[in-house]
């Protein structure tokens, strides 16, 4: 029943396709949803995607084609013509999805497509989403939705729906509106369902609604549909007019791609790749933290290039660089992986940014007593060398320290200043700790040394 | 609208629980819902928590213990009667949520809670739940549906609707048994509602449905309402029965706990911990990672000290010993975190793990060959050091290609033998690829100075 793409089922469809054996083509996809087309598009080349992609009724081709990956999409609507995708794509899509894919073309393509969408209510609804931000709740939302005045009694809404609803693939609830179109609640299809006739809307309706403004940001969409657990969420302009509503599909998609950014940041990723893109596009997303990465290395070798006397005289201050290195940057990677998370999630409780640091230090002291005091015992009965030992086991106590509270301290000034915090992890917090740390275990070597 | 729970809020709240004046209290938190009483529980001490929590109405108090963290939930539930827990909560949640408490408590405390569930069909269902492990199918599903007979037509499935659908909170599909409760397909409210009254429900049904088997693990159940973009999914038997029916909400839910785990182990947290926990909870969560750390900087130290003759004599080897360490465990860190992504979101494609080994030998070479220049450049002519600069770059290429490569390679492993791949990111590759970024770097040295 769950459709298993293989390498066999392509190469055999594209023979078919090659055929221009519309039929078998068809019957070879037959009970496929069009997430699984997508999948098939991907895998196929330019050439052949667009073969099969003609083989295919209207509406499954343009549901594939919201499914695919943004670049492969970009690349395949590069070979089609702006009559095929206004007729053949932007007619079977809903207003928000068709919005996304025509905001994703060149201005000058943008403006033929419209040009030839038929239907003019479509068009303009298209046209009013073009204008909101893509990360806003505008944005995110559809213009189809199912209303009632609240006025009306629940046979005349009843009917209503049943015109309304031929537009709105998917209906999960009613929303109430007064004649001026401000939203005043909602209607469950249940409620509806199971309301005699003749009750008025305003006696049956529930006026509690959660919703959300035009230009609140996906962020805020995303979270209160996910406090609420809601499954769509209507959005209204500054005066409370009913302008879309928002599904959770879309909004479990944007969680989705937050997510994977912030992991992606904080593994050194700095673009949306995947495993799939070429080696040249993985290439450009993780150079840059590499290069970060590299100019601290520099930097690092500048701090031992500072004591490079010491390190003649005592060569086994060399041996622990490593060590305090590594501690330094895991324990910052830590730190700020707990801030940013608690940012994203909103879970970073009420807390004051003094208590937060308070409680790092404490953290960080109780993990620099146990991990001192482990390399102070293997320094001092392996290497029997007490001054060793106690420059080593102090550098790594205030080194982790240092660590914990740095790290939780940028990620939270950098969202007080709206930037996001995420940049605060992986390669750039390691680096400057590693950096530092080298710095303050050298230095302490000095001064034990120096006494 | 939007709730925002401030310190305020809170004391004028715990003035008002205290002089136990039922009617301020509730006046306090009008209009509020599960979650945000959640959210004024979780800032409470137990005390007040337990006092405000009795003055609440037993629905919204249930809902917003499900609402809470789970550490905060199960210090809760200890405070209350299992008469009081049978009583007031479970018998106002739905079968998988109360499931999901139950499970939690003791197991003496189960089955006192149990005996005193007064619905025995309620208590039978929650019992069948409590069956099946926490991450499958099973263990997310909800008993609560809406079904009706292939063979019934409209005007008779409104009616049973109506009795059923008392019992279901959020009712967005009609399931469609036949007689021996085998699954057939599904049918929409709206379709329902559309349809006349006389129409039989085999006529106008939708035999296509997504479903999974009560077995399946959480993953697979996220990945398909994902994919497919569902709200609900029903689960069914081994010869397909339909057993219950699994919300968008608890997915989500699942999701996010998911991604968090993923994300906390690339970052080193062993624990699913959050900003607030207490420092001790927070130590013991990063400490193992650390600990890991820790010997790997011992290895380390010990792979320099093999070669401490060679420092002695050249120190300025030492200068660059951060730089590889670091360089190799960024490497490492951001392929492991590529094919984590990919393992996560099912989209690694279907090139086989040659050709993916074969794609990160390239990245790192490009890699390898950028920062490899750049390092030369430097070190020739800021240190003017041919052999050093040599050296430094040779061993920056290969720990670059090497870390790429078995940062590709551990996680793919992993996963072949059914263990979380994301164990291989974070500390643990960066461990094993610093020790032997240093091997390499040294012992290529060795061999330079050598001849």
């Amino acid at each position: 029943m769950q459709f298993e793409l293989t390498k066999e089922f392509i190469e055999n469809l594209n023979v078919l396709v090659d055929n221009k054996d519309a039929n078998k083509v068809l019957e070879h996809v037959e009970g496929l949803h069009a997430v699984d087309i997508a999948e098939i598009l991907d895998e196929q080349s330019t050439e052949e995607a667009k073969a099969f992609y003609f083989l295919l009724p209207d509406e499954l081709g343009a549901d594939a084609l919201i499914e695919l990956d943004e670049d492969v999409r970009e690349r395949f609507l590069k070979e089609i013509s702006s009559e095929d995708i206004a007729e053949k794509i932007i007619d079977n899509l809903d207003t928000d999805d068709a919005a996304d894919l025509i905001g994703e073309l060149s201005e000058e393509k943008q403006d033929e497509v419209i040009s030839h969408i038929e239907d003019i209510e479509h068009a303009s609804d298209i046209i009013d989403l073009l204008l909101y931000d893509e990360d806003t709740a505008g944005g995110l939302m559809a213009k189809e939705l199912v209303k009632v005045k609240i006025d009306w009694d629940v046979a005349t809404c009843i009917k209503e729906i049943k015109a309304q609803s031929e537009e709105v693939e998917k209906m999960y609830t009613v929303y109430v509106v007064d004649d001026n179109d401000i939203l005043q609640g909602r209607i469950s299809l249940k409620k509806l369902l199971l309301a005699s006739d003749n009750k008025k809307v305003k006696d049956v309706y529930n006026d509690e609604v959660v919703l959300v403004k035009v230009d609140a940001e996906g962020e805020e969409v995303a979270q209160r549909m996910d406090k609420y657990d809601l499954v769509v969420i209507p959005v209204i302009d500054e005066i409370g007019r009913l302008l879309g509503r928002i599904t959770i599909d879309d909004v479990v998609d944007f969680m989705r791609e937050e997510s994977d950014k912030d992991y992606q940041m904080a593994s050194g990723i700095s673009e949306n790749v995947e495993s799939s893109d070429s080696a040249w596009v993985l290439t450009r997303a993780r150079l840059p933290w590499l290069l970060i990465g590299l100019f601290g290395g520099i930097l690092g070798a500048q701090v031992i290039e500072a004591y490079e006397g010491q390190i003649k005289i005592h060569p086994e201050m060399a041996f622990f660089i490593p060590l305090i290195a590594a501690m330094a940057g895991n324990v910052g990677v830590q730190s700020s992986a707990i801030v940013v998370q608690g940012l994203a999630n909103n879970s970073l409780g009420l807390d004051g940014i003094g208590k937060k640091l308070f409680k790092e230090l404490l953290v960080g002291l109780i993990n620099g007593a146990v991990l001192g005091t482990l390399i102070f015992a293997y320094n001092y009965f392996f290497a029997g060398d007490l001054t060793l030992s106690i420059i080593v086991s102090t550098a790594l106590v205030s080194v982790i320290v240092f660590a914990a509270i740095f790290g939780t301290l940028v990620p939270l000034v950098l969202d007080k200043y709206k930037i996001d915090p995420a940049l605060a992890t992986g390669p750039f917090i390691t680096t400057v700790n590693d950096v530092f740390g080298l710095f303050l275990y050298l230095f302490i070597g000095y001064l034990m040394y120096a006494t």
